[in-house]
């Protein structure tokens, strides 16, 4: 089973990445930009076949290691 | 518009940061884990509102600037 993970900075944190990704595209001549915004994305394979245990694993995963829950929301998606 | 721009490093490229991601959740005691590959996500909003007109223009900002060709594939979902 492949898990994807999707991590988000929370909605008011700031995020220079995403103010340099804009500034950069701007320069680049796109216009009709708002926001952007950085994140992660983790893809993990599992040898776990079961969805809710895997999807419960992953989770323990994310609060674990993989996102920080002060700043950051994620979004577990799984793949048979 | 929202568009949402999902960054993986190409099958084959080697990936240091999936490796310690990996090796940190096994340490952490996780186990049945195959690969971990890390990649990025972007989410940018967009004042355009016609769906084609919108992943034409997030297409050339991934070939111009987020993704690089060579080494990394890349998807775009778009929400209106």
């Amino acid at each position: 089973m492949k898990a994807r993970v999707h991590i988000s900075l929370k909605t008011g944190v700031h995020d220079p990445q995403g103010k340099a990704i804009r500034n950069a595209l701007s320069g680049l001549g796109f216009a009709g930009l708002g926001e952007v915004r950085q994140g992660k994305l983790i893809e993990l394979e599992l040898d776990e076949t079961d969805p809710d245990t895997a999807r419960e694993a992953v989770d323990r995963m994310c609060r674990g290691l993989l996102a920080n829950p002060v700043i950051e929301t994620y979004h577990i998606d799984l793949e048979a």
